[in-house]
């Protein structure tokens, strides 16, 4: 089954990528743009067919591998 | 208001980063993952206040900016 799984930096982290986003929407002329935040987001199709199963294995996924704990939070859900 | 923007590499595009990521599962012993596809995610707080307006220029954002038509396609949500 296929899930997705979204990986954001944690609020309080630093995000350049999202800043200089920020920053181009401006210099393109696009007015009102507050805050920018710019993640990464995983599709994954797993053989597990359980819903549940297959979000806890993407989870130890993230964990392991997608998501720095330390600076990103992330986030499962079926696509 | 808040919208979130994902890119995605478009159906038949060579996508590299999610083949590294799917080898890398099965090298850590993940079984049974199947094809994985890596995107980008971009949180936008928008001053614009009616939703159906601010979907519109953050989907203009995407066109100009966020997202390479050629080779990526996007979709915006309110988040």
């Amino acid at each position: 089954m296929k899930l997705r799984v979204t990986v954001m930096p944690k609020n309080g982290v630093l995000d350049p990528q999202g800043k200089a986003i920020g920053h181009a929407l401006g210099t393109l002329g696009f007015a009102g743009v507050g805050e920018v935040r710019a993640g990464k987001v995983i599709e994954l199709e797993l053989a597990e067919t359980d819903p549940e199963a297959a979000k806890r294995q993407a989870g130890e996924m993230a964990r392991r591998l997608l998501a720095n704990m330390v600076i990103e939070s992330f986030s499962v859900e079926l696509a």
